[in-house]
């Protein structure tokens, strides 16, 4: 990033040999992108501005393509599909649920279908339980009904592999940030054969697909983590794994209330999350005592929206009212050592005492 | 940038110490960019992901919030703008053109004002022409119509100066990199008052106007930059003032032919910007030749879609079909300097002549 930072000054559309250079970067760039995803066309592959405009574009520019149909779609997405599939239905499409069992996996056998177009949306990790989603029974349910498949990636990837050559899978939406890759950056998978149409307009960048000056340091700068994890990925995962579990047996050993959500870990849970409950204290409360004391994490679900009270994929699988208020998520990362982690599990237990102890009896 | 690159990696959303850094960083750029700005409150300031999508919020947010109105546009707007507008057009919006003079001023005495809700649209400076516009006239002919007013200031900004405290303007659009921030980088100015809803939806990020992990390092670059324009913004438009005069002046004395359209230097000049046509010659070859012999300009419109053949502003102000279809646009900044532009011309006679000779006399 820094060499493009320093040394790419022009725009990759232009004629002139700066801008090929530029253009060189950017189409190398996209390569690695294609070799991370597994995807023979690197032209199907559109960079944005993040994870958020990814899942917005995908979901959007579908429905501007297909101009009616059904979404499927559990109560439990990210913030930003709900958004964007609730503009959908605002504007004449059909919305079906997908139920979803006590640890968060999506019910395909159970979803009524619908005829006529329609989007399957799948996440590849729950960001607030972890769960790790089946796509090829997503895939098989989608091709059932004659839908495309949308997998918002923004969560697991890298960390959960995906299908060989994104098989079944119609739009990928990635954020850069959460595998190593930098703020701003983020890619969009779009498969040909089905009509989807761009949603940033103005210029032809991108294959006519997404308009704006590229963000070349930021597109430099995801190629890099993609290729890294490329190189380096099962080492990562490994890392994680022997890290989460750690932390869990620690805090499990620790704090008698503290309670994992979602799968166990193993294939069905991103490695580098933990989302755990203590019930009887407040979730905010408890992440400013365990900041205090020196672990940082958040309280409550990942992303939340102004209406949220209580984390919806809390609510979706089941969990009790004083579980769902206590939500707080443990992000590991290939920099988080097993040693740190066992004081980690310390400190964890102290701050659950200290803010329990500060609490009148019935509460705590 | 590298600072924040290297140790600002929490989102500023959180509530630990990590996010806390990142939320200073983040509020301080939000600072240094309604100083720039002249405005009051940081908080009527989004960060965006360039000028792109800047300008994409702005006018469909705009629609949004209004639901139906008129739109008050010339025909040379950029194609972000022109893609914009004519998404509300279909939407049911109705849209008024505003006539431009030979030099691209926007006639706002001319157009005929509608009843109902409006937004009128207007450039600080034109990314051919380089023609800045009144800004004045403008605010007053919103308000004689008791419209919105809306500023594309992707081009201009910096370079030209605006109204102080953005008077009668209630949404500006600006991108980072044109003033030397880094790629990735924009702003929106939304001033209260007036119904708009956010584009990017799905986060609380940036008081809940635009969703998504905010690119830290680009924000904090982008300030970095308006804070060196707010330091040596005179400073570095005399340089380009005085570089801008050089090479026009070298051009027209070496080449008879080329011709500069919009206005001569001077406050009603963006001084960066030279959009000179070359009459009998194609923009693409006479680029690809300067480029050969070391001099990099853009050959055509700065911004083309693909069903443009010739530049729109060129038609609009009434250019010759032969001077449409040579137009170059040569970009100055802070970095250039005037030795380096006497080359410059000599160099681009030298390509005119080039080509000129390669071609059958009839046509050259």
């Amino acid at each position: 990033m820094e060499m493009v930072l320093a040394g790419h000054g022009a725009a990759p559309g232009g004629g002139h040999r700066e801008a090929r250079e530029s253009r060189e970067v950017l189409e190398h760039a996209r390569k690695q992108a294609a070799e991370f995803l597994g995807v023979e066309d690197p032209e199907r592959i559109v960079f944005t501005s993040g994870g958020t405009e990814s899942v917005q574009s995908a979901i959007r520019g579908w429905g501007e393509g297909a101009g009616k149909g059904t979404l499927y779609v559990s109560e439990m997405e990210h913030p930003v599909v709900e958004a964007a599939v609730r503009r959908l239905e605002k504007a004449g499409f059909r919305m079906m649920r997908i139920p979803v069992d006590g640890e968060g996996r999506l019910q395909w056998a159970k979803v009524k279908p619908a005829e006529g177009l329609g989007l399957a949306c799948v996440h590849l990790a729950h960001h607030d339980l972890g769960t790790v989603q089946d796509l090829k029974q997503a895939a098989v349910f989608a091709k059932s009904v004659k839908a495309q498949l949308f997998v918002d990636a923004s969560f697991g990837a890298g960390w959960v592999s995906l299908p060989e050559g994104l098989e079944g899978i119609d739009l990928l939406a990635m954020s850069g940030h959460r595998l190593g890759g930098p703020k701003g950056s983020g890619l969009l998978f779009i498969r040909s054969g089905f009509p989807w149409r761009g949603q940033v307009q103005g210029g032809r960048q991108e294959n006519d697909q997404r308009a704006g000056t590229e963000n070349l340091p930021a597109i430099a700068g995801l190629a890099a983590a993609l290729a890294e994890w490329g190189r380096s990925g099962e080492q990562f995962r490994k890392i994680a794994r022997e890290a989460q579990q750690e932390l869990l047996e620690g805090i499990r050993k620790k704090v008698s209330k503290a309670k994992l959500h979602g799968p166990e870990p193993g294939l069905e849970r991103n490695p580098s999350h933990l989302g755990m409950s203590f019930a009887g204290l407040e979730a905010e409360a408890l992440a400013l005592v365990l900041d205090r004391v020196g672990v940082s994490a958040k309280g409550g679900s990942g992303c939340v929206t102004r209406e949220m009270k209580i984390p919806p994929a809390m609510k979706a699988i089941g969990a009790k009212p004083e579980e769902a208020r206590s939500l707080i998520l443990f992000t590991l990362g290939v920099m988080t050592s097993t040693p740190d982690l066992s004081v980690s599990a310390n400190l964890i237990s102290e701050a659950v005492k200290r803010l329990a102890s500060s609490l009148p009896r019935d509460l705590s």
